[in-house]
């Protein structure tokens, strides 16, 4: 339960919630999730809803080489421009966003949350200015809502796609490429939803914060509606393939079978096992698999599988993975197979900037939500934006600690009280220029015109 | 390396090695394998083959109602019948054959070995019925080449589909509406290949012999040629679905994971374990593995999975099932997970009929080639028909006991061999009006017309 009692009948509340609501429809499951996979059809739809959304509130929508798609609205005060309504290069910009992506049969506020709550917030900083103008200008930067492309990884990996070539860790023709199970390319899947663009990428940021359900059991278990991300786990994620031999399952003799599953299985109850030596500190998991020829008469020849390590403690998810590295061999050797393993990347763990838990901070303060600080053990698209520009993150309960699930559920409450907090944040970096620190002591209070703008 | 030297310029032989060739090349891979699975275009394609072979050698076609084919060889007189090809109610009918269809990238030589033989040797019978109709009739049965639909279980479950519905073990609706993962059902897909017929079954034969490579190195091991299969080993399959909890991979606590993708893990290592407390009388795979949604991010919330034992002797057979069983409950309750257990079918071993293994042995004797006495480990078409009809099922050497792969391989001499002993025992049992006891003594010479008609 939150402890937060929204006023009744704010324009700019039942925006986010109207907005919430859209994109929970495009891909919707029976059971109340979402299937939405990135660029496919119902992907197609949630962007749709997200340009007309930001069109609709006087923003302007641009959309770069990899799909992100951006919602530009021009608060900060032209002089001289020949065009009020684009953002402009000595004008400081304030970003928030998260994705529109789902996992397959996937929960419906993962992500769609912190693009509706920066949506409606900039709808709701562009009616303050309209509200305002005669009164001086309240903006000293414009504002940005994303949704990144791929952030989860499930269609087309690696995850955090869209945000790591805003971030400049991959190229465009590296994210393009990318296929899916099927072999269709991101590229290819992107045209056929007509969201293939070529505009630039808006400028660095002066801050980016994402709102996201918390998906794990912390907030709820505590008692807070805010959760301040401090720090994330560490990760180390690689893709494992075995080779064996096809052969009959009847009358080949066991010591010549060269079972490419067996060696899977001995791979995935080891990985348990690492994580089993940490408790609470190490998570692991095999999300994916695929076998080769995949006939129950046959001796699977082939098989990839996806293998992930998580720590609290980079020292520790050093350990795990060098046991990990030890645990595909061992497999391997085991079953007689040959092995290889693609695509290993070491993520370290991080602080996210101080300044930014400050604001949050100060904001939750500001508006009497509980809140506590806590890591994040998945990845996020902020996290792609870290030593890029001032970081920040912040979570809302998920009940039961659900998620990636259809059952994923935040109430209403909640959900109201992470986007009023996102606002109030984002009001004040655009008042103070996206300076954080000057935004920390921004309080807005009662008789700010922003406030009072409904 | 077989024994046996072959005549050269035999049409007989050459008809078989084109016809095998002919096969060969419907759904052919570059590997040198063929990707023919039951009911697909390439099975189609072979399916074409055989009926114009059949009819080019003088035979009529039927298809049954899941899609067996039939090529039938009227030899015995008719006395006073209307249509002289047509096979009769009172004429005793000889039948032999295998199946078209192939596991995925699979080998050219199962099942398409047995399949040309049976149609070459009943061309080879009716070309030897025409050429001495003047010095009397030389048969006193009628021949049947058969081609059986899903006999590997790859794309349908379960195997020996079209012998079990010939011998009353599955009746037609069951056989049609088996589906493949796409969902897709016998019935759909053969009828988008024009193969679901309404031809009635021909009548039980007197006698149905079925020639196959071995799939195993017992026979090269030995330097025999033929292998006169006396047993079959008895197998316990079943199919299990593991049902968990789809949850995000990293904020999950793992004591709150509902993993089923770790229960089949700790499954399938398990089922190697059984085999290997019976070194080479028990053989246990896990060949086909389904995992829902197959993201990398998600804990698998569901997995299906097809378990296969087999064994030499049916009280271990019964022993490591019930093992197997054990297995599966045990790494739910590991797990933490659901768990079902689906179409469990247990076949004890059989005995071919001794008489059948007499006329094999008999023609093989005559022929000067090598042989042995060995139990098949695979399933096959031939025992579906055990008890219905003295059935007899004879081997020819896999190289290096490879099966169920592109590197499949019997030399062409083993082939030919089979080949005339399959033409021999036929020629034997079509003359003696499909009575084996007078097969075994009726060994042709070399005055005999219908091995002097080439």
């Amino acid at each position: 339960m939150s402890a937060f009692s929204p006023p009744p009948h704010d324009p700019r509340v039942e925006r986010f919630h109207s907005l919430f609501d859209a994109f929970a429809a495009c891909g919707a499951t029976a059971a109340g999730g979402v299937h939405r996979l990135c660029a496919s059809p119902a992907d197609g739809e949630a962007r749709a809803v997200f340009a007309a959304a930001v069109r609709d509130a006087g923003g302007t929508v641009s959309i770069d080489a990899v799909g992100n798609q951006y919602g530009l609205f021009a608060l900060a005060p032209r002089h001289g421009a020949p065009q009020d309504d684009v953002p402009q290069e000595n004008v400081p910009l304030v970003m928030c966003g998260s994705h529109l992506d789902s996992q397959p049969q996937g929960g419906r506020f993962d992500g769609a949350l912190g693009v509706a709550a920066a949506v409606a917030a900039g709808a709701a900083l562009m009616a303050a200015k309209k509200a305002t103008e005669t009164a001086g200008a309240p903006f000293a930067a414009d504002f940005c809502a994303v949704n990144w492309t791929n952030e989860e990884g499930a269609r087309f990996r690696p995850s955090l796609l869209g945000s790591g070539f805003f971030a400049g860790r991959h190229d465009a023709a590296y994210a393009l490429a990318r296929t899916d199970d099927s072999g269709t390319s991101l590229g290819e899947a992107l045209a056929a939803i007509g969201q293939c663009g070529n505009d630039a990428p808006p400028k660095t940021p002066a801050a980016y914060l994402e709102l996201h359900v918390e998906q794990g059991p912390a907030l709820e278990q505590a008692g807070a509606t805010i959760g301040i991300v401090g720090r994330n786990w560490g990760a180390a994620k690689f893709e494992v393939r075995f080779d064996g031999e096809p052969a009959h399952t009847g009358p080949t003799p066991m010591p010549r079978r060269r079972d490419a599953l067996l060696a899977a299985a001995y791979l995935i109850a080891q990985t348990r096992a690492i994580a089993d030596r940490w408790p609470g500190i190490v998570h692991s998991s095999v999300g994916r698999l695929l076998v080769l020829p995949n006939s129950s008469n046959v001796v699977p020849s082939a098989v990839s599988l996806s293998v992930e390590i998580r720590a609290a403690d980079d020292r520790i998810l050093a350990e795990a993975a060098a046991l990990a590295a030890d645990a595909v061999r061992d497999a391997a050797a085991r079953a007689g197979v040959d092995v290889g393993v693609f695509e290993p990347a070491e993520r370290p763990g991080r602080e996210l900037p101080r300044d930014m838990r400050d604001l949050t901070a100060a904001c939750a303060e500001a508006l009497g939500l509980p809140h506590l600080g806590l890591d994040t053990i998945s990845g996020h698209d902020a996290l792609s934006l870290l030593g890029l520009c001032p970081t920040g993150l912040v979570f809302v309960p998920s009940a039961g600690g659900i998620a990636h699930s259809e059952r994923e559920y935040t109430a209403p409450g909640d959900l109201e009280a992470g986007f009023r907090l996102l606002l109030e944040a984002a009001t004040r970096l655009c008042r103070a220029g996206g300076m954080v620190e000057a935004a920390i002591h921004g309080a807005a209070d009662a008789c700010d015109p922003v406030h009072t703008a409904r």
